[in-house]
């Protein structure tokens, strides 16, 4: 969160020769260096791939596609750029790598502000952090230190359970102070998702209802229009509660339920955020977990005209697969300002279109002073924040229908941020690597809130283990999802008064 | 507010031969025809000027442009229509008028639900209620009558001060009950000003923060950039306040401020915009409606690239008149809703723009989260009412510019009428009459209504008279009016904590 220019630090990535840095990382480091935002910098990469710098160089040349589009700024670029090869596995190799930047920053003059960004497998986390520690590259650095700093920059997915997340914290931080950890998660990094804070605490409009008394319910949906491609062995581990839930959606509903915080600063802010998740409702058992998940995976389908095949088709999957690629989550958060407020999530893949988005579902006004006129159906107000595609902000409202008579009618009001700023959205990993870079830890997630986060989670993915899952395919792809999602909508007596319940919204 | 059908009714509009009953009021009928709410009804023009149907109708089809352009609907329209030459001021006219009446009804077998529509000066409006009353054409008829009514449209204005309005009620309402009188005031036929009662009452996201506690101001502004033209002889006794401010803006006023009517129906809302009128703060001295009111008359200048005279140049005006042209008033209504919450009211002449909104300024956050982060100057919420051109709903509100850093920024999103609906807003006449036709007076002006304003409305006026004027000219005709008029926002200790002072808005 802040406009500094970043200059003298040393960033060093593991995974050097992977897809992630090469499509993503070096990219957004580029574009932060074409802003000036990013000066006199060392980037080294590590991997096994490569055999020296050169070699680096021309192995990203074919990730990258600023190389050919503006050659003359890629070249002043790659100055800065070198390469180590090296194992992760192997505490020699840090050694070296210690020598090596050692001398590339005496060379350079930078005073070993070092970023280490594990652009790796989540097997590596630990490994990587003891080696560094063991080769003298990191030093824990309580609240108090001030020296150059160490920070790590850790890659997702943090644990696959509360066990795990754990005992990764604990091999982590037995190495390095929790300050020096940013667990990165790229949604955050994104404009909408920072601009709900914006749009919360900067508007004196939306918090006064921001609220149980004026809020029906609110639905966040992450639709993927892909399939898992070439990633079952990843998925059939992972699932959709893994791989998209935890973090991502989990950090959308923390933006949108904190309490404003004290100050707008990484600590109050994420001190608010963790008071979220520890407020979410953990089920207390089987039935509990029953009446508030639907799980699903495709079958077959068609999406735009394009016949794809079903979840067991894919490659790499279980053609008996149990695997969820679909789930959708009815939750609780036990605040006074959330009571009585259904926060429903719905992720899945191979859906009928791509789109992130949070609905806030306002109730009906407290009277029905227009019983009897012509009314819309779906009556109360909405207002959707796109996260993507077209990042915006649209507020459905009823207004009179023109003419005689006073029928009403839902119209809408729309905001779109690349229409509006006329430039276009910087890439989140842009963002977070400058945030890391200047100290920000504001848009990474604590160990608090990993941990929270897992707590809720394990509750649901052990109750999944012991209930037997739907017969799948139980979705077809192309369509919104198993139609059992839909029995996650209070009923009946259920019905807060007041409020319109509508279902799922589809676009 | 209704979608019946009218049949059946007759229709007498004294003022036949007029601009406002060709330009306006015949055009009106003629659409709803085409749109099949109104039919086999009678509608017989009053005038002195033409002899006969024939050369009535050859007159109307000299105004009415759809005679040209729909030739054949036109010819089938009309076969309803009829004239009577008569004299308003003669009893006897009055006489043939009932027997024509009569005898045309029972021609076309008609029950004799008869309108009678005062589209001529104010003058008038007492003559013609006592000579339709001494020629029996006006009977009393109380709220449990049963049989075909009489109804009385009285065009604007309706007195010029609280004793002419209280004598013309006493003159009127000696001949006919309230309820059948209807008093018109177009403004109320807008679509967005009907449209206000479906924003604020049928949603339930705005109702909640619709008060002194989320709203720093209400700024009310209609702007002309036409000058007095050829009505210097009406204007000059008028002035900004009797033209525009009673009335039409005070109208504004109470569908903005009023509480939610027990019904939509017309007694409940007449009854919440009269406690309105009756909660606006009267000035108790000639200091304070100096304090709260600014006078203006438009000197020459210049709109769109073409000099225009000032206002005492005119035609039929006063060289050294003092007249103002414009005016603005900051009002302060006296209820829990709007405590500390002032009304400002713009209007004038010649001024840069023609438009008509009410813009709700709302206050900034109370809490200032974004403190040493760029933020706009301007940072509050506002919501903007736009009544003319465009008719439509503006929000603005802040939101975080794209890139590193925290900047906040005013960004928009809108609703416009047209777009949405993708129709032409009906012509505020034609619905008036349709209700006026139906016996619905929501839009139409109650006496207390009527009287309470001028309660208000003459404190100011005769402070006015007693005070000296401003130099005029104290504006150039092309502005937005003397600066003076900014004197009126709250200064200083004035502003309620919380609040971003913006001066007048201007589009």
């Amino acid at each position: 969160m802040t406009n500094d220019v970043v200059t003298n630090a040393t960033l060093v990535f593991f995974g050097g020769t992977g897809d992630l840095a090469g499509r993503k990382l070096i990219p957004a480091l580029f574009n932060n260096w074409q802003q000036k935002r990013l000066r006199d910098c060392l980037i080294v990469g590590i991997g096994r791939r490569a055999k020296d710098r050169d070699e680096y160089l021309q192995l990203l040349d074919g990730k990258v596609g600023v190389a050919q589009t503006d050659p003359a700024d890629w070249k002043e670029f790659t100055k800065q750029l070198d390469y180590h090869q090296g194992e992760i596995r192997t505490e020699e190799d840090f050694k070296s790598l210690r020598a090596k930047l050692e001398s590339l920053e005496k060379e350079r003059g930078l005073p070993g502000k070092r970023l280490f960004y594990y652009a790796v497998g989540p097997q590596w986390f630990a490994p990587i952090t003891e080696n560094l520690a063991a080769s003298g590259l990191l030093e824990k650095q309580g609240p108090d230190y001030k020296g150059p700093w160490t920070r790590l920059v850790i890659e997702k997915p943090y644990g696959t359970d509360l066990a795990s997340a754990k005992e990764l914290d604990r091999r982590i931080l037995a190495c390095a102070d929790e300050e020096q950890v940013y667990r990165i998660d790229h949604y955050l990094g994104k404009e909408t998702v920072q601009n709900l804070l914006a749009f919360r605490f900067a508007n004196g409009l939306f918090e006064p209802v921001w609220n149980q008394k004026y809020i029906d319910s609110v639905q966040i949906t992450v639709s993927e229009s892909l399939g898992i491609g070439n990633r079952g062995d990843y998925y059939e581990k992972a699932g959709a509660m893994r791989d998209m839930v935890i973090n991502h959606m989990m950090q959308l509903v923390c933006l949108t339920a904190m309490e404003p915080p004290a100050r707008m600063n990484a600590k109050s802010i994420r001190d608010e955020k963790v008071k979220v998740l520890q407020a979410v409702r953990v089920p207390q058992s089987l039935s509990e977990v029953e009446q508030s998940t639907v799980r699903g995976q495709y079958g077959p389908g068609t999406i735009n005209g394009e016949s794809v095949p079903g979840y067991r088709e894919e490659g790499d999957t279980d053609p008996n697969s149990t695997t969820p690629s679909f789930v959708a989550l009815r939750l609780q958060i036990d605040t006074w300002r959330w009571a009585h407020v259904p926060f429903l999530l719905r992720h899945g893949k191979r859906m009928a279109k791509r789109g992130t988005e949070i609905a806030i579902q306002f109730r009906t006004p407290p009277l029905s002073l227009f019983r009897g006129h012509e009314i819309c159906g779906h009556c109360s107000n909405m207002l959707v924040l796109r996260i993507q595609p077209k990042e915006g902000i649209t507020l459905y409202f009823g207004a009179k229908k023109p003419g005689a008579g006073m029928s009403i009618s839902t119209v809408s009001m729309d905001f779109e941020y690349e229409r509006e700023f006329h430039e276009s959205i910087p890439e989140a990993y842009q963002r977070l690597l400058l945030d890391a870079l200047v100290g920000d830890p504001t848009l990474f997630t604590r160990s608090d809130e990993v941990r929270a986060q897992w707590t809720w989670a394990d509750a649901i993915l052990s109750a999944w283990d012991e209930i037997p899952p739907p017969k799948y395919p139980n979705y077809p792809a192309g369509g919104w999802g198993p139609s059992a999602a839909e029995s996650l909508f209070p009923q009946g007596d259920e019905i807060p008064s007041g409020s319109c319940p509508v279902g799922w919204r589809r676009w």
